[in-house]
């Protein structure tokens, strides 16, 4: 992450909601800044009724928390706000990071109603990061989300992302290009990302390159003769089947193969993409190209490419844009960020929100998560929420219970246990260390593999299990009944 | 737009499509570098089936055209990709944007089909800039849309933005912040929006807060005796009815009238708010309180506040957050841009580019964009693409007609003619003064006042026309016959 003109040493502490300030203030007057709080991130539901949400963001929440400080500019417009004291304002000028910050790593999969983060530090701080945290994980979980879902419809043919002008601003591009290939595209369109993330860009020409030239197949020429060893040509920029692809077999013949090469590949923007893939398929292998790509780029995303695939398109390899840079389909992933417990004397005072809506209900304390995999199959059983130090011994069963209807009980047994929330913050100093952006896919595809298919399906897929564990339970329901009585 | 930590010279130029850079290197390997080249920025429909767009991002557009560059990293980057002429790369290194631009001012109501943006200059720098013309404007057009609808709804109610924790990344909360106040919000929830953008930014406290406490009505008093002056409360936190309101009447009793002042509001973040807002309403009116504002905030957009008004709420205030930062209903502004021309010998040659779908053929030439004016009612009756050289005498009956059905004719008397495109570079010097945002906001203003109320309704709005004039029309449809009959 170094070196990257667009993001170094962008200092982006003041983006943050205005409460966030009035309430740190409020804090300090109150003579609670010292008070040790804890937050949990978590989210309520997954977009587009999937099954399993991806983890994305983490590097960026990093570099963000590292470089929290408030600038004299930063002082001087609280100051001008006029609500805003100067022991706050001191407060700010000498605001040294302290906290300690918990996180799945990136690529886990993750569940509805378990903390993904968890801060805990004194309050003023925990409290000021709230708004970073969840724009920085809510943005990449979603677009990484979103990738995983499209991949996995693809069924194995590469998708490039492709939607950086359709994107929500420059960093949604950027960014979002990044979580995309988290999630398990083999690349980008957008260069920034190739030159500061080190991920594929790719792409050749658009219909203006062929409106240059007086013809489309002096434009295919043109190219082939500067790109003899990586020809792809658009070819629906008149008519793809009586003149584009005709065009490009000539081109082929006459360009690209007397140099040596293979041609590589045609794309189509526009019409029926069924259709014409077959009838591209057919002309191509007649001309002598079987080895010859077909590449489709227009309005795509995982239901489109279902249908293409069911309709026996040959399509080898999809660009998506706007549909998967946008999550078009549901463009919101919900994390919120709750208080969870305060400290008083050294001792966790758990704390819960109460709600008319259940699902909204917070689940108290300090927490850790602990997800069971089968010893046989390596596939993910459940998620545990349990105590922060709570151990589960998993060489004896182990009895999991669901929070609400708690008859619903299930013994497991040969099982292993990964803990997943990994401390990355140790009072205010890094101490997780990034892993290149190249693992934390493998990690992605290999944790991805080790759901259960019935996870996986797009239509109603299985409810993957979090339950908390009888020591979170209790506390929970005792906390429950004395509000609720109150 | 000074001293933004955030956005200070910062260096986009690399954020663009990766064919955009193969293009260019095959044009200068075509010995085309200097060929002079038009494109058009325009979009082919409005989100939400709505009746007007918003111009927006035309300010962030032009810091990034003034520092197109490409840096030793860059040029680095390109060499080792093994692709890339050495010609190529020193035109890089020497890059020096030098192309004509225009836009429609930020604010403008914009329609499908004609120009926003239109670029004249050398075919390389003009199609190095597509990606970053399209995401800007896009991006914040998309927002500044989707807010005009959103404060359309409220019907003079002020609505705040309050989405950062879901938008699309930290540009997308940033600038989508701006682009909402330029579309109608009165301000932000974004802290770093209001330093940088001078856009006031609002917010009291969130949950954690009451929860810090050992009760809610603890809670209300330590805020109250920081913020006397500027007691927001926010009341759903246990029990909206049966104790968040009673305990904040308690509070302005005992805490707020002592000091001088009178409670500014409530808000409520859950629940049924039309029934909450109502009852809410009697309560602070049977305690003296008529003057104490009801701030809502949960999940709303312009559909539900439309529903939240016809059922009698008494809602003073919205509060709005991710179904506007990130458009969710459409979250796409789907801008294209496409060649229309080149110039040879001096002389400007028509593009065209062809589809079997109508609405994707483009229109040719270099283009004025025209908006009529009715004199009476300063309405606005039309907006008319010509040549860009054209003028329409408004001292004299004009007459329009629909582009497809030519017999649809209509005859424009007594108005007054706008050309809405305005030059912002002039050979890459920047010529088009940035306006103060607050200018900008009141721009808006005033031009929605001047659509027809029918553009404007939610519910099958009237489709404000756009023509051609009979010179453009020829051209293109010359051209097209020429095209199709090949």
């Amino acid at each position: 992450m170094n070196n990257l003109d667009w993001s170094n040493n962008r200092n982006l502490s003041m983006l943050a909601d205005f409460y966030e300030f009035t309430m740190a203030n409020g804090y300090l007057e109150n003579d609670m800044e010292g008070k040790i709080a804890y937050f949990d991130m978590f989210f309520r539901s997954i977009p587009d009724d999937g099954g399993y949400g991806i983890m994305a963001g983490v590097e960026q929440l990093i570099e963000y928390l590292k470089n929290l400080r408030f600038s004299d500019r930063d002082i001087e417009y609280f100051r001008s706000k006029g609500i805003f004291s100067e022991k706050f304002l001191k407060y700010l000028r000498n605001f040294k990071f302290t906290c300690d910050v918990w996180a799945f790593k990136e690529g886990t999969p993750i569940f509805p109603r378990e903390p993904i983060v968890i801060v805990r530090g004194p309050m003023v701080q925990a409290q000021l990061i709230e708004t970073m945290i969840l724009l920085t994980i809510n943005h990449q979980s979603l677009i990484a989300t979103k990738a995983s879902r499209i991949v996995r419809a693809a069924e194995g043919r590469p998708v490039i992302e492709f939607g950086s002008r359709r994107a929500h601003s420059y960093e949604a591009a950027i960014l979002g290009a990044r979580a995309a290939y988290i999630g398990g595209c083999m690349g980008t369109a957008n260069t920034i990302v190739d030159r500061d993330f080190n991920i594929p860009a790719m792409g050749t020409m658009a219909h203006s390159w062929i409106q240059s030239f007086n013809t489309e197949l002096e434009a295919f020429k043109a190219y082939a003769r500067v790109y003899p060893d990586n020809c792809y040509l658009l070819v629906d920029t008149y008519n793809t089947l009586k003149q584009g692809i005709p065009n490009a077999i000539k081109t082929f013949n006459e360009e690209v193969l007397p140099r040596g090469f293979r041609p590589k590949g045609i794309r189509i923007d526009s019409g029926d993409m069924a259709y014409l893939s077959k009838e591209a398929r057919k002309m191509l292998d007649e001309a002598g190209f079987p080895d010859c790509t077909i590449m489709a780029s227009s309005g795509l995303d995982e239901y489109i490419i279902t249908d293409l695939i069911n309709q026996g398109a040959k399509i080898n390899l999809f660009g998506v844009g706007e549909r998967l840079i946008t999550a078009m389909s549901e463009p919101i992933f919900g994390g919120v960020y709750k208080l969870t417990a305060l400290e008083e004397n050294g001792k966790i005072i758990p704390k819960i929100k109460i709600s008319e809506n259940v699902g909204k209900i917070t689940t108290p304390s300090f927490k850790q998560v602990h997800r069971l995999f089968d010893k046989t199959t390596n596939k993910a059983i459940a998620d545990v929420v349990t105590l922060h130090e709570e151990e589960i011994d998993d060489t004896k069963p182990y009895e999991i219970f669901h929070p609400l209807f708690t008859w619903k009980r299930k013994v497991i047994e040969n099982f292993y246990v990964e803990k997943l929330l990994v401390k990355i913050f140790d009072k205010g100093e890094q101490v997780y260390k990034n892993r290149n952006i190249h693992e934390i896919k493998e990690y992605t595809s290999k944790n991805i593999e080790n759901l259960w298919q019935e996870v996986k399906r797009f239509e109603n897929p299985h409810e993957y299990v979090v339950d908390l564990s009888l020591k979170l339970w209790t506390i929970k329901d005792k906390l429950l009944k004395e509000k609720t009585d109150s």
